[in-house]
């Protein structure tokens, strides 16, 4: 659990971080949520069989993550000062500075600049760095030797005109969505580095081997970074993705149960109820948000090298489907906010109608979330087309008689009784939607176990 | 209109640039369209007066803003292009490069880092690297003095020692979420600064010089940027926060109306249902990600100067606000699609009886919306207490009607028909949910007519 919102991605500066509010606000929420849980556990007897060993760990698995979130954060401060005082290495041990000389300050600049927390986020900044200064110091090299060829005031008006030219097309082109959102920083240091070259070639008799000391440089601090980074301690954001996907469904199922628990108890503690529904939907709003979060995450991903579980040509595309799916799961299940919180509630005689059917519903789906989400998380098939699907199918069926209970008789022709009334039958066509929904999910996790090659069960017996 | 999704925001990769391809998909949704919306306006009189009147306009504007994205795009670049240029003199020109010398190249990666697309990016990027230059600086000069004054072989493993601590310190702040938010960029600059500082001071005599002479060519960068940013064609992220947030209410207003027309008439055009609502949630889905967008674009407006209609102090955390609501509100539009896209679908004369006070509350919901959007859009009170509310609060009346209306006979206990009730119920509470929504964000707008000092009509009169 416990990833989704916890690690603050580097690109996204809408995340947020565990810290030791999260920890109280979780504590405080499972105090609330424990109780009603429990007693429905004890009432809904073998059907919940899965949830009885899920529950206590969650707790656990919290506090867990959230240290190891925090201790993460702490070896990545330390790489970076790591990586800083080796590089610096350069300036401090003569024998080196008497071959790079000041140019070592580029060693220092790309170690600062391209350091970030991601493995595959550093590769990115590294390799664009690297491919922005060869092809900005290239084209800068041929720029300014044309403008030497001129000579006189011709030189200063070809550096300009060839500076403008070449900032304004990068500008232009940076803008490109598809360029913005994997080549930004090269465009960006492709700029600085043509600009740099071209002008100090006017003053420089030697601009070749400026460019080839300066990106000797460049190299040794890329290899700094790069050597730590991937090395020690690194810190995937493959795995991080992974996970973050794998957990969602937990918390998904989480937010289920809970939401039909307090629907069909809410007369039970209507003092409580504010304190009540905001915890379980607070994990499904950052579902919501999650988006430009698994983008970069899986942007990243694709620049990490073949590493663990993961191979080259991995399907990180699937994920952000599957991604997709979960945040469509994760409104439709915000949308039984309204029903919970409505002030149109139907009298406590209907919801025991109710009851039953919504429990049975209520039990295969989070046993079919957390089956999705344990496959994916352990990597096996679950062959969801043949074990999952079916159950979901014939859920529909108890669906439609939980709908024949929720009719409103004719004679309560009286408002309040009858807003009730569609309160509930809102409540249910949402839940057939969820199943619907989940039942997707069940395929396109089929798909992913294909596509990444899950094991099925005998091969990892 | 149009401009939600058309502006890519420097911070967040995940926002989409409108280019051909969505002038392309504007006018085919609006060719599907606009035949129903006629009909409709035509079959509900005098109530959509101001529907009228908004409907072509939308096709023109949309093209006109996309082709003003475009020109600002280009004129952006051109600027950096100027910038450039006007930075390179110092290197360009004799008398400026005697008195810079080589650290004329710190004029020019200045600019190139820290030129923005919104004027107040821009600002934030620019302080932030004076400030952090300025820190830094400051104290790798007094620790490169303690080194000197240790001397020897100790000298060096101050060094080192201070570049691991300062750095890794500065790096687990940097993840502190606030401090990411606003004052990442400074932080950066700080560790690259002290670290070049404190080691150069090994090698430099005069590292206090050097320190000055840097810091005094950053300067010239930063004011050249801003000078160019700020009073050369200004894009500034208030105005576009602004613009964005007012049009999407009509973009919310335009989606209700879409959906109301479609739910209405599915039977006439049930084949091209697969084309039809797809055009509508799109915008909704939009808005639902935007948060990261508003929230990078409120951080920029905040570094913004006074200029045109906003003053210094503009409540813009209101518009965060505003900007949630208008999320909530397009969530619960688009569960809208649940029922739209159902295969359980209510009969034909079970939707007829619900025709009529469905045309009506969406009448006003979209009246209200627009009239909103437009208070905020021309900055003057609407007054939304007094004159929208009161109207919202009697439409829940017509609601009620409308649910007397869509309950299932009991006779027709064939379950398709059963589905269909269930659906149209939905159907019917989502809309009591969305004039809830309505009404509080007209509060909402009401509130930020107060703090920003909206002017009211006489006023303007």
């Amino acid at each position: 659990m416990g990833s989704s919102t916890v690690i603050s991605i580097s690109d996204g500066d809408n995340q947020r971080v565990a810290g030791p509010d999260d920890d109280q606000e979780m504590k405080k929420k499972f105090q609330f949520s424990l109780l009603p849980i429990f007693s429905y556990l004890r009432s809904s007897g073998q059907k919940n069989r899965l949830q009885v060993s899920c529950v206590p760990p969650i707790i656990s698995d919290l506090r867990e993550k959230t240290n190891k979130q925090d201790m993460r954060k702490l070896i990545h401060s330390f790489k970076v000062g790591i990586a800083l005082v080796l590089v610096s290495f350069l300036y401090l041990l003569d024998p080196l500075f008497s071959q790079v000389g000041e140019n070592a300050m580029w060693a220092i600049m790309t170690v600062v600049v391209i350091f970030e927390f991601f493995a595959g986020a550093t590769l990115s900044k590294g390799l664009n760095r690297g491919i922005g200064t060869i092809l900005g110091g290239g084209l800068g090299c041929l720029a300014a030797a044309l403008a030497q060829e001129v000579g006189g005031i011709g030189n200063a008006i070809v550096v300009g005109a060839s500076v403008f030219i070449f900032a304004a097309v990068a500008t232009y082109v940076r803008q490109v969505p598809n360029i913005k959102k994997r080549y930004d920083y090269g465009a960006m240091i492709f700029i600085l580095t043509f600009s740099l070259v071209v002008v100090s070639g006017i003053r420089a008799e030697k601009v070749m081997r400026l460019a080839r000391e300066r990106l000797s440089t460049i190299g040794m601090g890329f290899v700094t970074c790069i050597f730590i980074s991937l090395l020690v301690f690194p810190v995937w954001a493959s795995d991080e993705l992974h996970d973050s996907i794998a957990s969602n469904f937990e918390h998904l199922a989480h937010s289920i149960e809970g939401c039909l628990e307090e629907y069909i108890n809410a007369t039970t503690f209507t003092n409580e109820k504010e304190n009540q529904p905001i915890a379980n939907f607070n994990r499904c709003k950052s579902i919501l948000n999650s988006k430009s979060k698994d983008e970069s995450l899986a942007n990243f991903a694709k620049w990490e090298p073949w590493h663990g579980k993961f191979g080259l040509y991995y399907p990180w595309i699937k994920y952000l489907q599957i991604g997709e799916h979960l945040r469509e799961l994760a409104a439709t299940i915000l949308s039984l906010k309204g029903c919970l919180q409505s002030p149109r509630q139907p009298p406590t005689a209907q919801r025991e109608r109710i009851k039953e059917p919504c429990e049975a519903v209520g039990s295969i789906l989070t046993w079919s979330l957390r089956e999705l989400g344990e496959s994916i998380s352990k990597m096996r098939k679950c062959h969801a087309g043949t074990s999952i699907v079916p159950k979901l199918k014939s859920t529909r069926a108890e669906i439609s008689s939980v709908s024949t209970n929720c009719k409103v008789d004719h004679q309560d022709i009286d408002h309040e009784y009858q807003d009730g009334g569609l309160a509930m039958a809102t409540f249910v066509f949402i839940l057939m939607e969820i199943v619907e929904k989940v039942e997707e999910l069940a395929k396109e996790v089929d798909e992913l176990g294909e596509l990444a090659g899950f094991r099925s069960h005998h091969e990892l017996a």
